[in-house]
């Protein structure tokens, strides 16, 4: 079946588990007694219809997910689900979450989509390209050419991720940038994809947090790789920019 | 003319003034040749036709806003406007601004709207109560009446608004706060209104930032004054709290 369409049935059935839970109470149950890392019914029965539906249509490949653990992990091809990307953003009414869903091809992200129901805005990539679906119609993702760090958008989701030396390293690049906006996740990632942001950055990342991202960032002009440089995949500590010489310019600045 | 329906006609004005120029490239002047305060087309269109509608409709009122100064300042009754609170969202492809009118009599706030087009979200206020309109359907807007501050959602633009002693006591109200989430501008405000939220905060607000969400956040059960407990309507270093216990118990974090 069409990658395009078999994303958006995904992102669709992912929607009717995620929507109708948000904005509700009483939705908080907590993961780990240590902190705070809520976990919601959403959460869980979104991963699980996005399963079924990859079982259905791909029975043989992988299937990795933050709730349910990983299926057939001796696949070439793993699909890799974050249901509820943002969780913290959702438990407090703030639609900057988003379902996400990627496939790996012996290990290398090649295609995905980030799904945010309530604002209906659909980010994904193919191997034809990145794409756009929602309010303003559809359209090709191109991420904004710039080169010039000092003329940069770079969002996180909280400087509170970066600790030690991740600190002082953030720090240099966020100083270095015109204009810095936290609490994006997710959200972030996809702004960079579509020209509205250049940077994007976390840290402590799971792979799949960032795998989804990846082919859409990547097939819209711009690079996704680890504070080092290394491929994304595997998670860790992962900066997103808008061009190559962007990119290079920000790991610079990391590098001090 | 009933003021729920005037809120209304003047948020869809705005709409289209804001929303088409909404993720589109180009927008951004410099209001100061210090610092980055972006200004776009958008925020003076969208406040000129508000403007326009008042003074079709009030002709004796005042007018305070961001854009366009004051006229009739001398009456009792004065309308405030932020055509655009939340620029830098504005400018990053973020849907977390708004359209902000109140309406002051007598120098306190009695109604207002926080309208964010490309959600299609309206939260507003008249002597009737609190509502939202929107996606999922219109409702009266309610507080979560929780009183402990362990319990409680903070929600602020940024802590870098916060320099000197005011950090020190944001970090204090941070600490006791059980979640934290930044990014939020108007948009936290209009959360702690709808019971998503409990305490938004933030400081150096302008009247125009804040004027239209004191109704908004009284009728719907919360406290929003100045982190001294005064009148919130000038701006200043503000606080709104889901609740009575709840704002006495941050005001009491923030002192020490």
């Amino acid at each position: 079946m069409d990658i395009a369409e078999f994303l958006r049935r995904m992102a669709d059935a992912a929607a009717k588990e995620t929507l109708p839970r948000f904005r509700t109470a009483g939705l908080v149950s907590n993961k780990f007694d240590s902190g705070f890392d809520p976990v919601t019914e959403a959460d869980r029965e979104a991963e699980r219809v996005i399963r079924e539906l990859i079982k259905a249509e791909f029975p043989a490949d992988g299937i990795l997910g933050e709730e349910h653990g990983t299926e057939n992990g001796g696949s070439d091809r793993v699909w890799v689900i974050d249901p509820i990307d943002g969780t913290r953003a959702f438990i407090s009414g703030i639609p900057m979450w988003g379902t996400l869903v990627g496939l790996t091809v012996a290990g290398r992200a090649v295609s995905g989509m980030m799904s945010q129901p309530f604002t209906g805005e659909l980010y994904f990539a193919t191997a034809d390209g990145a794409f756009y679906e929602g309010p303003g119609g559809p359209r090709r993702l191109s991420t904004r050419r710039i080169a010039d760090l000092s003329q940069a958008t770079v969002f996180t989701t909280t400087p509170a991720l970066f600790t030690g030396d991740l600190r002082v390293r953030y720090d240099r690049l966020e100083r270095a940038a015109r204009l810095t906006r936290y609490g994006t996740d997710c959200y972030g990632f996809a702004m960079v994809a579509a020209g509205y942001a250049d940077i994007a950055v976390d840290a402590g990342l799971q792979s799949y947090d960032i795998v989804a991202l990846i082919p859409i960032i990547e097939k819209a002009g711009g690079v996704v790789t680890t504070w080092e440089g290394g491929p994304a995949e595997n998670g860790g500590d992962i900066i997103a920019a808008a061009s190559p010489e962007l990119h290079a310019a920000a790991l610079k600045a990391i590098d001090g």
